[in-house]
Protein backbone atom coordinates (compact mmCIF):
# COMPACT_ATOMS: atom_id res chain seq x y z
CA UNK A 1 0.00 0.00 0.00
CA UNK A 2 1.34 3.55 -0.74
CA UNK A 3 0.43 5.79 2.13
CA UNK A 4 -1.64 8.74 0.89
CA UNK A 5 -0.17 11.81 2.53
CA UNK A 6 -1.43 13.40 5.84
CA UNK A 7 -4.73 14.91 5.46
CA UNK A 8 -5.26 18.51 6.24
CA UNK A 9 -8.05 18.48 8.39
CA UNK A 10 -11.01 21.14 7.37
CA UNK A 11 -11.29 24.54 8.48
CA UNK A 12 -12.42 24.14 12.12
CA UNK A 13 -11.41 20.10 12.77
CA UNK A 14 -9.62 18.81 15.46
CA UNK A 15 -6.73 16.57 13.91
CA UNK A 16 -6.90 12.92 15.22
CA UNK A 17 -4.71 9.92 15.27
CA UNK A 18 -5.55 6.13 15.55
CA UNK A 19 -3.34 3.47 16.63
CA UNK A 20 -4.83 0.34 15.28
CA UNK A 21 -3.67 -3.44 15.97
CA UNK A 22 -6.08 -5.41 13.81
CA UNK A 23 -9.20 -4.96 11.52
CA UNK A 24 -10.27 -1.69 12.66
CA UNK A 25 -13.90 -1.73 12.85
CA UNK A 26 -14.33 0.64 15.91
CA UNK A 27 -11.27 2.62 13.53
CA UNK A 28 -14.49 2.63 10.71
CA UNK A 29 -17.05 3.67 12.81
CA UNK A 30 -15.00 6.70 13.41
CA UNK A 31 -13.96 7.19 10.15
CA UNK A 32 -17.81 6.85 9.17
CA UNK A 33 -18.67 9.47 11.49
CA UNK A 34 -16.22 11.95 10.49
CA UNK A 35 -17.14 11.56 7.07
CA UNK A 36 -20.08 14.13 8.53
CA UNK A 37 -19.47 17.73 7.38
CA UNK A 38 -20.84 18.82 11.30
CA UNK A 39 -18.51 15.68 12.84
CA UNK A 40 -16.02 18.33 14.82
CA UNK A 41 -13.03 15.92 14.40
CA UNK A 42 -11.17 14.40 11.06
CA UNK A 43 -8.83 11.71 11.39
CA UNK A 44 -5.71 12.64 9.98
CA UNK A 45 -3.24 9.70 10.52
CA UNK A 46 -3.83 6.13 11.09
CA UNK A 47 -1.18 3.98 12.43
CA UNK A 48 -0.52 0.21 13.28
CA UNK A 49 1.80 -1.88 15.55
CA UNK A 50 1.34 -4.86 13.06
CA UNK A 51 2.82 -4.41 9.79
CA UNK A 52 -0.75 -5.57 7.39
CA UNK A 53 -3.16 -4.94 9.75
CA UNK A 54 -6.25 -4.91 7.98
CA UNK A 55 -7.54 -1.09 9.52
CA UNK A 56 -4.44 0.13 7.08
CA UNK A 57 -6.66 -0.81 4.05
CA UNK A 58 -9.57 0.88 5.80
CA UNK A 59 -7.87 4.40 6.21
CA UNK A 60 -6.20 4.23 3.20
CA UNK A 61 -9.33 3.39 1.77
CA UNK A 62 -10.93 6.69 3.06
CA UNK A 63 -7.89 8.51 2.13
CA UNK A 64 -6.40 8.85 5.39
CA UNK A 65 -2.52 8.67 5.98
CA UNK A 66 -1.29 5.39 7.59
CA UNK A 67 2.18 4.19 8.68
CA UNK A 68 3.41 0.70 10.30
CA UNK A 69 5.88 1.50 13.74
CA UNK A 70 6.25 -2.01 14.77
CA UNK A 71 6.20 -2.82 17.93
CA UNK A 72 7.55 -6.56 18.28
CA UNK A 73 10.97 -6.66 19.32
CA UNK A 74 11.48 -3.05 19.75
CA UNK A 75 11.88 -1.68 23.23
CA UNK A 76 8.89 -0.22 24.33
CA UNK A 77 10.41 3.30 25.16
CA UNK A 78 11.22 3.42 21.45
CA UNK A 79 8.32 2.05 20.19
CA UNK A 80 6.16 5.05 21.86
CA UNK A 81 8.79 7.89 20.73
CA UNK A 82 8.86 6.22 16.97
CA UNK A 83 4.55 6.51 17.45
CA UNK A 84 4.74 10.14 18.70
CA UNK A 85 6.97 11.23 15.66
CA UNK A 86 4.69 9.52 13.51
CA UNK A 87 1.46 10.55 14.45
CA UNK A 88 2.29 13.88 13.53
CA UNK A 89 0.70 17.27 14.79
CA UNK A 90 -3.07 15.70 16.50
CA UNK A 91 -4.74 16.57 19.38
CA UNK A 92 -6.23 13.71 20.44
CA UNK A 93 -5.58 9.95 19.99
CA UNK A 94 -7.66 7.18 19.70
CA UNK A 95 -7.27 3.57 20.67
CA UNK A 96 -9.37 1.15 18.39
CA UNK A 97 -7.83 -2.49 18.82
CA UNK A 98 -4.27 -1.20 19.81
CA UNK A 99 -3.15 -4.16 21.75
CA UNK A 100 -0.41 -2.73 23.29
CA UNK A 101 -0.49 -1.45 26.93
CA UNK A 102 0.87 2.69 26.62
CA UNK A 103 3.50 3.89 29.14
CA UNK A 104 3.87 8.16 30.25
CA UNK A 105 6.66 8.14 27.73
CA UNK A 106 3.19 8.15 25.23
CA UNK A 107 0.80 9.09 27.42
CA UNK A 108 2.74 12.20 28.57
CA UNK A 109 2.84 13.84 25.35
CA UNK A 110 -1.44 13.58 25.49
CA UNK A 111 -2.51 14.40 29.07
CA UNK A 112 -5.73 13.26 29.16
CA UNK A 113 -6.48 12.91 25.56
CA UNK A 114 -6.10 8.98 24.53
CA UNK A 115 -9.48 7.68 24.80
CA UNK A 116 -9.95 3.78 24.53
CA UNK A 117 -13.08 1.47 24.05
CA UNK A 118 -13.51 -1.61 26.01
CA UNK A 119 -15.99 -4.05 25.54
CA UNK A 120 -17.23 -4.27 28.91
CA UNK A 121 -19.28 -2.29 31.20
CA UNK A 122 -15.99 -0.73 33.75
CA UNK A 123 -14.68 -1.59 35.69
CA UNK A 124 -16.42 -5.59 35.69
CA UNK A 125 -14.19 -7.44 33.47
CA UNK A 126 -11.37 -5.46 32.30
CA UNK A 127 -8.34 -7.05 29.82
CA UNK A 128 -9.01 -9.03 27.20
CA UNK A 129 -12.44 -11.75 26.11
CA UNK A 130 -14.68 -8.82 27.70
CA UNK A 131 -17.70 -11.01 26.53
CA UNK A 132 -16.70 -14.14 27.45
CA UNK A 133 -15.77 -12.90 31.10
CA UNK A 134 -19.26 -11.39 30.92
CA UNK A 135 -20.66 -14.74 29.84
CA UNK A 136 -18.65 -16.89 32.54
CA UNK A 137 -19.71 -14.06 35.07
CA UNK A 138 -22.99 -14.77 34.50
CA UNK A 139 -24.54 -11.17 34.19
CA UNK A 140 -27.86 -10.22 33.05
CA UNK A 141 -26.38 -7.29 30.17
CA UNK A 142 -23.06 -7.02 28.98
CA UNK A 143 -21.85 -3.87 28.08
CA UNK A 144 -18.96 -1.26 26.91
CA UNK A 145 -17.18 1.66 27.94
CA UNK A 146 -15.02 4.87 26.77
CA UNK A 147 -12.59 5.95 28.67
CA UNK A 148 -10.06 8.22 29.06
CA UNK A 149 -6.29 6.18 29.28
CA UNK A 150 -4.35 6.12 31.81
CA UNK A 151 -1.05 3.60 32.68
CA UNK A 152 -3.36 1.08 33.97
CA UNK A 153 -5.02 -1.44 31.86
CA UNK A 154 -8.78 0.12 31.72
CA UNK A 155 -8.58 2.16 34.63
CA UNK A 156 -8.98 5.61 33.32
CA UNK A 157 -12.00 8.04 33.67
CA UNK A 158 -15.01 6.81 31.93
CA UNK A 159 -16.76 8.80 29.08
CA UNK A 160 -19.44 6.93 28.01
CA UNK A 161 -20.94 3.29 28.49
CA UNK A 162 -23.85 1.12 27.25
CA UNK A 163 -25.32 -2.27 27.95
CA UNK A 164 -26.84 -4.92 25.94
CA UNK A 165 -28.90 -7.57 26.53
CA UNK A 166 -26.92 -11.21 27.39
CA UNK A 167 -29.33 -13.66 25.60
CA UNK A 168 -29.54 -17.28 27.15
CA UNK A 169 -28.11 -18.84 23.61
CA UNK A 170 -24.95 -16.04 23.42
CA UNK A 171 -22.10 -17.65 22.61
CA UNK A 172 -18.92 -15.51 23.44
CA UNK A 173 -19.27 -14.53 19.14
CA UNK A 174 -22.52 -13.50 19.15
CA UNK A 175 -22.60 -11.85 22.10
CA UNK A 176 -19.26 -9.87 21.30
CA UNK A 177 -20.84 -8.90 18.06
CA UNK A 178 -23.83 -7.57 19.75
CA UNK A 179 -20.77 -5.36 21.81
CA UNK A 180 -19.45 -4.38 18.73
CA UNK A 181 -22.23 -2.77 16.98
CA UNK A 182 -22.84 -0.72 20.83
CA UNK A 183 -19.19 0.27 20.34
CA UNK A 184 -19.47 1.61 16.98
CA UNK A 185 -22.49 4.06 18.84
CA UNK A 186 -20.24 4.57 21.55
CA UNK A 187 -17.05 5.60 20.01
CA UNK A 188 -18.08 8.55 17.34
CA UNK A 189 -20.19 10.19 20.46
CA UNK A 190 -17.42 9.95 22.89
CA UNK A 191 -15.24 11.65 20.70
CA UNK A 192 -17.36 14.40 19.66
CA UNK A 193 -17.45 15.44 22.92
CA UNK A 194 -13.18 15.32 23.51
CA UNK A 195 -12.78 17.59 20.16
CA UNK A 196 -15.65 19.82 20.92
CA UNK A 197 -13.97 20.56 24.54
CA UNK A 198 -16.59 19.36 26.28
CA UNK A 199 -14.71 17.03 28.92
CA UNK A 200 -13.43 17.97 32.06
CA UNK A 201 -11.69 16.25 34.89
CA UNK A 202 -12.46 16.08 38.96
CA UNK A 203 -10.01 13.61 40.39
CA UNK A 204 -11.30 10.02 38.57
CA UNK A 205 -14.46 11.41 37.25
CA UNK A 206 -15.03 12.72 34.24
CA UNK A 207 -17.43 15.10 33.31
CA UNK A 208 -19.31 15.84 29.91
CA UNK A 209 -21.13 18.80 29.03
CA UNK A 210 -24.32 17.28 27.83
CA UNK A 211 -26.36 18.90 24.86
CA UNK A 212 -30.22 18.44 25.77
CA UNK A 213 -31.09 15.01 25.46
CA UNK A 214 -27.19 13.83 25.10
CA UNK A 215 -26.52 10.74 27.71
CA UNK A 216 -23.54 9.41 28.68
CA UNK A 217 -25.81 6.22 29.08
CA UNK A 218 -26.66 4.00 25.77
CA UNK A 219 -28.98 1.34 25.97
CA UNK A 220 -28.07 -1.07 22.84
CA UNK A 221 -30.29 -4.24 21.49
CA UNK B 1 -40.52 -7.57 72.07
CA UNK B 2 -42.52 -10.35 72.63
CA UNK B 3 -42.00 -12.20 69.49
CA UNK B 4 -44.85 -14.07 67.32
CA UNK B 5 -45.18 -17.57 66.96
CA UNK B 6 -43.53 -18.49 63.80
CA UNK B 7 -46.24 -18.04 61.04
CA UNK B 8 -47.74 -20.87 59.26
CA UNK B 9 -47.24 -20.09 55.86
CA UNK B 10 -51.01 -20.20 53.53
CA UNK B 11 -51.56 -22.62 51.34
CA UNK B 12 -49.05 -22.98 48.50
CA UNK B 13 -46.81 -20.56 49.94
CA UNK B 14 -43.15 -21.06 50.45
CA UNK B 15 -41.63 -20.55 53.25
CA UNK B 16 -39.22 -18.32 53.35
CA UNK B 17 -36.47 -17.01 56.42
CA UNK B 18 -35.04 -13.72 56.36
CA UNK B 19 -31.43 -12.90 57.61
CA UNK B 20 -31.08 -9.16 58.98
CA UNK B 21 -28.51 -7.07 60.78
CA UNK B 22 -29.59 -3.71 60.58
CA UNK B 23 -32.76 -1.28 59.16
CA UNK B 24 -34.30 -3.91 56.84
CA UNK B 25 -35.47 -1.78 54.04
CA UNK B 26 -35.15 -4.84 51.74
CA UNK B 27 -36.57 -6.73 54.54
CA UNK B 28 -39.54 -4.17 54.27
CA UNK B 29 -40.09 -4.49 50.50
CA UNK B 30 -39.92 -8.02 50.36
CA UNK B 31 -42.97 -8.14 53.49
CA UNK B 32 -44.62 -5.56 51.28
CA UNK B 33 -44.51 -7.91 48.19
CA UNK B 34 -45.98 -11.07 50.61
CA UNK B 35 -48.38 -9.42 51.68
CA UNK B 36 -50.25 -9.46 47.81
CA UNK B 37 -52.30 -12.91 47.98
CA UNK B 38 -50.78 -14.06 44.92
CA UNK B 39 -47.07 -13.48 45.58
CA UNK B 40 -45.73 -17.57 46.02
CA UNK B 41 -43.88 -16.61 49.53
CA UNK B 42 -44.48 -16.07 52.79
CA UNK B 43 -42.01 -14.32 55.21
CA UNK B 44 -42.28 -16.98 58.21
CA UNK B 45 -38.83 -16.25 60.50
CA UNK B 46 -36.57 -13.15 60.83
CA UNK B 47 -33.28 -13.55 62.25
CA UNK B 48 -31.09 -11.02 63.48
CA UNK B 49 -27.35 -11.58 64.71
CA UNK B 50 -27.59 -7.89 66.15
CA UNK B 51 -29.97 -7.10 69.13
CA UNK B 52 -32.27 -4.53 68.70
CA UNK B 53 -31.29 -4.05 65.13
CA UNK B 54 -34.91 -1.82 63.56
CA UNK B 55 -35.80 -4.79 61.24
CA UNK B 56 -37.02 -6.69 63.71
CA UNK B 57 -39.37 -4.06 64.48
CA UNK B 58 -40.65 -4.22 61.23
CA UNK B 59 -40.90 -7.77 61.01
CA UNK B 60 -43.03 -7.73 64.50
CA UNK B 61 -45.48 -4.87 63.02
CA UNK B 62 -46.02 -7.39 59.84
CA UNK B 63 -47.06 -9.86 62.61
CA UNK B 64 -43.82 -12.38 61.57
CA UNK B 65 -41.95 -14.34 64.19
CA UNK B 66 -38.42 -12.84 65.08
CA UNK B 67 -35.78 -14.26 67.20
CA UNK B 68 -32.12 -13.07 67.91
CA UNK B 69 -28.91 -14.98 67.34
CA UNK B 70 -26.22 -12.87 68.21
CA UNK B 71 -22.65 -13.43 66.32
CA UNK B 72 -20.29 -11.08 68.44
CA UNK B 73 -17.89 -13.42 70.29
CA UNK B 74 -19.49 -16.59 69.08
CA UNK B 75 -17.28 -18.88 67.23
CA UNK B 76 -18.63 -18.91 63.45
CA UNK B 77 -19.48 -22.37 63.60
CA UNK B 78 -21.58 -22.06 66.63
CA UNK B 79 -23.02 -18.97 65.26
CA UNK B 80 -24.52 -20.67 62.09
CA UNK B 81 -25.43 -23.85 63.71
CA UNK B 82 -27.81 -21.70 65.67
CA UNK B 83 -29.36 -19.43 62.56
CA UNK B 84 -30.21 -23.06 61.09
CA UNK B 85 -31.79 -24.11 64.22
CA UNK B 86 -33.74 -20.58 64.53
CA UNK B 87 -34.53 -20.88 61.02
CA UNK B 88 -37.07 -23.41 61.33
CA UNK B 89 -38.67 -25.46 57.87
CA UNK B 90 -37.93 -22.42 55.77
CA UNK B 91 -37.08 -23.52 51.89
CA UNK B 92 -35.52 -20.47 50.75
CA UNK B 93 -33.27 -17.70 53.01
CA UNK B 94 -32.73 -13.75 52.00
CA UNK B 95 -30.41 -11.68 53.41
CA UNK B 96 -31.48 -8.44 53.35
CA UNK B 97 -28.43 -6.02 54.83
CA UNK B 98 -27.45 -8.84 56.91
CA UNK B 99 -23.45 -8.41 57.58
CA UNK B 100 -21.85 -11.60 58.11
CA UNK B 101 -19.87 -13.96 55.19
CA UNK B 102 -21.88 -17.25 55.83
CA UNK B 103 -19.88 -20.52 55.47
CA UNK B 104 -20.71 -24.30 54.12
CA UNK B 105 -22.07 -25.20 57.50
CA UNK B 106 -24.53 -22.81 56.63
CA UNK B 107 -25.05 -22.37 53.15
CA UNK B 108 -24.61 -26.36 52.74
CA UNK B 109 -28.12 -26.53 54.33
CA UNK B 110 -29.77 -24.51 51.78
CA UNK B 111 -27.49 -25.41 48.46
CA UNK B 112 -28.95 -22.73 45.99
CA UNK B 113 -31.04 -21.36 48.16
CA UNK B 114 -29.88 -18.45 49.19
CA UNK B 115 -30.58 -14.91 48.00
CA UNK B 116 -28.85 -11.94 49.02
CA UNK B 117 -28.82 -8.01 47.47
CA UNK B 118 -25.56 -6.29 45.91
CA UNK B 119 -25.74 -2.18 45.84
CA UNK B 120 -24.00 -2.66 42.42
CA UNK B 121 -23.38 -4.00 39.27
CA UNK B 122 -21.42 -6.88 40.19
CA UNK B 123 -18.74 -8.03 39.35
CA UNK B 124 -18.29 -4.54 39.61
CA UNK B 125 -17.83 -3.10 42.96
CA UNK B 126 -18.22 -5.92 45.45
CA UNK B 127 -18.09 -5.61 49.35
CA UNK B 128 -18.90 -3.10 51.16
CA UNK B 129 -20.21 1.09 50.01
CA UNK B 130 -21.47 -0.06 46.79
CA UNK B 131 -22.52 3.59 46.08
CA UNK B 132 -19.27 5.29 47.30
CA UNK B 133 -17.11 2.61 45.16
CA UNK B 134 -19.40 3.50 42.21
CA UNK B 135 -18.82 6.84 42.31
CA UNK B 136 -15.34 6.87 42.81
CA UNK B 137 -14.87 4.37 39.94
CA UNK B 138 -16.67 7.43 37.74
CA UNK B 139 -18.94 5.20 36.44
CA UNK B 140 -22.18 6.32 34.43
CA UNK B 141 -24.67 3.95 36.38
CA UNK B 142 -24.59 2.64 39.27
CA UNK B 143 -26.97 -0.48 40.24
CA UNK B 144 -27.57 -3.47 42.42
CA UNK B 145 -27.75 -7.16 41.72
CA UNK B 146 -29.70 -9.94 43.09
CA UNK B 147 -27.47 -13.08 43.40
CA UNK B 148 -27.38 -16.59 44.77
CA UNK B 149 -25.05 -16.63 48.36
CA UNK B 150 -21.52 -18.88 47.52
CA UNK B 151 -18.99 -18.73 50.05
CA UNK B 152 -17.24 -15.71 48.45
CA UNK B 153 -18.11 -11.92 48.84
CA UNK B 154 -21.24 -10.89 46.21
CA UNK B 155 -19.47 -13.86 44.12
CA UNK B 156 -22.42 -16.39 43.24
CA UNK B 157 -24.55 -16.42 40.15
CA UNK B 158 -26.34 -13.57 39.26
CA UNK B 159 -30.64 -13.80 39.15
CA UNK B 160 -31.12 -10.21 38.44
CA UNK B 161 -29.56 -6.43 37.87
CA UNK B 162 -30.64 -3.27 37.21
CA UNK B 163 -29.18 0.22 37.00
CA UNK B 164 -30.14 3.60 38.10
CA UNK B 165 -28.17 7.03 36.47
CA UNK B 166 -25.24 8.60 38.54
CA UNK B 167 -25.77 11.99 38.66
CA UNK B 168 -22.74 14.45 38.52
CA UNK B 169 -24.02 16.46 41.96
CA UNK B 170 -24.81 13.25 43.39
CA UNK B 171 -23.21 12.23 46.77
CA UNK B 172 -22.70 8.78 48.69
CA UNK B 173 -26.10 9.61 50.31
CA UNK B 174 -28.45 10.46 47.42
CA UNK B 175 -27.01 8.09 44.94
CA UNK B 176 -27.63 5.05 47.41
CA UNK B 177 -30.74 6.08 48.18
CA UNK B 178 -31.41 6.00 44.16
CA UNK B 179 -29.98 2.51 44.51
CA UNK B 180 -32.29 1.44 47.54
CA UNK B 181 -35.61 2.45 45.41
CA UNK B 182 -34.38 0.11 42.38
CA UNK B 183 -33.23 -3.12 45.34
CA UNK B 184 -36.82 -2.46 46.62
CA UNK B 185 -38.24 -3.76 43.04
CA UNK B 186 -35.40 -6.07 42.67
CA UNK B 187 -35.64 -8.25 45.47
CA UNK B 188 -39.35 -9.04 45.77
CA UNK B 189 -39.21 -9.95 41.89
CA UNK B 190 -36.38 -12.86 42.39
CA UNK B 191 -37.73 -14.18 45.63
CA UNK B 192 -40.88 -14.96 43.38
CA UNK B 193 -38.97 -16.20 40.72
CA UNK B 194 -37.26 -18.59 43.37
CA UNK B 195 -40.05 -19.47 45.27
CA UNK B 196 -41.79 -20.65 41.73
CA UNK B 197 -38.95 -22.52 41.16
CA UNK B 198 -38.05 -20.74 38.32
CA UNK B 199 -34.49 -20.91 38.68
CA UNK B 200 -31.77 -23.25 37.45
CA UNK B 201 -28.19 -23.35 37.21
CA UNK B 202 -25.68 -23.94 34.28
CA UNK B 203 -22.12 -23.98 36.05
CA UNK B 204 -21.73 -20.35 37.59
CA UNK B 205 -24.48 -19.04 35.22
CA UNK B 206 -28.47 -18.63 36.24
CA UNK B 207 -31.28 -19.30 34.21
CA UNK B 208 -34.45 -18.12 34.76
CA UNK B 209 -37.34 -19.12 33.17
CA UNK B 210 -38.79 -15.95 32.41
CA UNK B 211 -42.60 -14.83 31.71
CA UNK B 212 -43.73 -12.93 28.53
CA UNK B 213 -42.96 -9.85 29.78
CA UNK B 214 -40.55 -9.70 32.61
CA UNK B 215 -36.76 -8.98 32.37
CA UNK B 216 -33.68 -9.80 33.95
CA UNK B 217 -32.48 -6.02 33.99
CA UNK B 218 -34.69 -3.27 35.50
CA UNK B 219 -34.11 0.25 34.54
CA UNK B 220 -34.08 2.68 37.57
CA UNK B 221 -34.57 5.98 37.94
Amino acid sequence: MSPAPPATPGAGKVPVGVLVSGRGSNLQALLDAAADPTFPAAITMVLANVPGAYALERAAAAGIATAVVPSKGVPREDFERALLHALGPVEWVCLAGFMRVLTPTFLGAFPGRVLNIHPALLPAFPGTHGARQALEGGVVQAGATVHLVDAGVDTGPILAQGTVAVHDDDTEATLAARILTLEHRLYPMALRWAAEGRITLEGRRARVALAPGESRWIVGE
